[in-house]
């Protein structure tokens, strides 16, 4: 759906009334629901009610866009992950600790960037900047892993599950959000955060506790 | 890849050597690949050897073959559901087993049926097929749902988590399965049910055990 420019500002002289940020919503959305294949330059200029060139005036290219999603999941991830693990040094929190903080922002993350998140977890390396975004999720998937292995090692965490099964399973749960979660649902971040965690540390068996 | 007939039977007049299971194979194999909408009858004939005609030999059109591909996986994992929902008469089994059972053996359908639950959990709703796919993977949901409360109605789950948003995790876990198991990879069937329940029931956490 076309949405006004944000400022309400009248267009200018040669610059569309809609600025980068909404093309690149609207971009999103329909990779969403078309497949980035499916979706051409044209179809977003139609969405908008804009011309082919006013879009490249934001964006040089289809695949620009795409980088600028993929980017935008990327960047928001590789934050909480890095905090997650750079927090090794200082040694104020237990890997235990912080690989709970992990899951946490993750969810916090997904739900904030649902549609560019859900963007990447459906890129299948079609192209230089799928491949270069699937590098860069498999870059984190270690970091989790390790931080899962730190946590084991250090006696919080049950080691009989190989860590990267650990690690895979865990943020497979999280990433399930894009396929269910909807905004505005009856569950807000904090009550679907509480319960990842809860499921995930302390389990969901009420017997011999 | 082209297969030959599983009998090893010289190909029939009239029947080309590939019989209906190959065909059905193949096709799948290609809609996980290319997309649903990104594969026409003529791919699948030009992937297997064969002429359009001979495709249509098997199966009426490429409708029915997504239709065959995802009744595999709704109905392997109905039968799962269907089974730990039934047992409820009986209650020789309490719901926490049942259900248990139920993610065990979902586990278990997947690895089996991979392909085809892959196909699944990608459907949108584009076509009526799709559509009551979905229709159905609702009606598992609900049921799965049920199955949860009536564990923590008997005291034996916890119950500070929604049963639907417990329900949604849990499978969302075991879901995420088809975006990173790989046949003949370093872990069996037995191995991730095994983790994957001992994650959701038992909880990672060992602090205060």
């Amino acid at each position: 759906m076309p949405r006004p420019s944000p400022t309400g500002e009248a267009p200018r002289r040669g610059r569309p009334g809609y600025d980068q940020e909404t093309v690149l919503r609207c971009a999103i959305d329909l990779f969403n629901r078309r497949g980035y294949d499916g979706t051409s330059v044209g179809d977003l200029a139609r969405e908008l009610g804009l011309t082919k060139s006013a879009i490249y005036h934001h964006f040089p290219s289809k695949s620009y866009l795409l980088q600028a999603a993929l980017s935008e999941a990327l960047d928001a991830l590789a934050k909480v992950i890095d905090t997650a693990v750079a927090s090794e040094d200082g040694a104020r929190e237990s890997a235990y600790q912080r690989l709970e903080s992990a899951v946490r922002q993750s969810v916090e993350v997904l739900v904030e960037h649902l549609p560019a998140v859900t963007l990447l977890l459906r890129v299948h390396g079609n192209s230089e900047v799928e491949l270069d975004a699937l590098r860069r999720r498999r870059e984190m998937d270690a970091k989790l892993a390790d931080l899962v292995r730190a946590a084991a090692e250090e006696g919080s965490l049950r080691s009989d599950i190989p860590p990267d099964l650990t690690s895979r399973l865990l943020f497979g749960m999280v990433n399930s959000l894009v396929e269910w979660y909807r905004p505005n649902g009856r569950y807000d971040t904090a009550a679907i955060a509480d319960a990842v965690t809860r499921l995930a540390f302390e389990g969901l068996a009420l017997r011999g506790r």
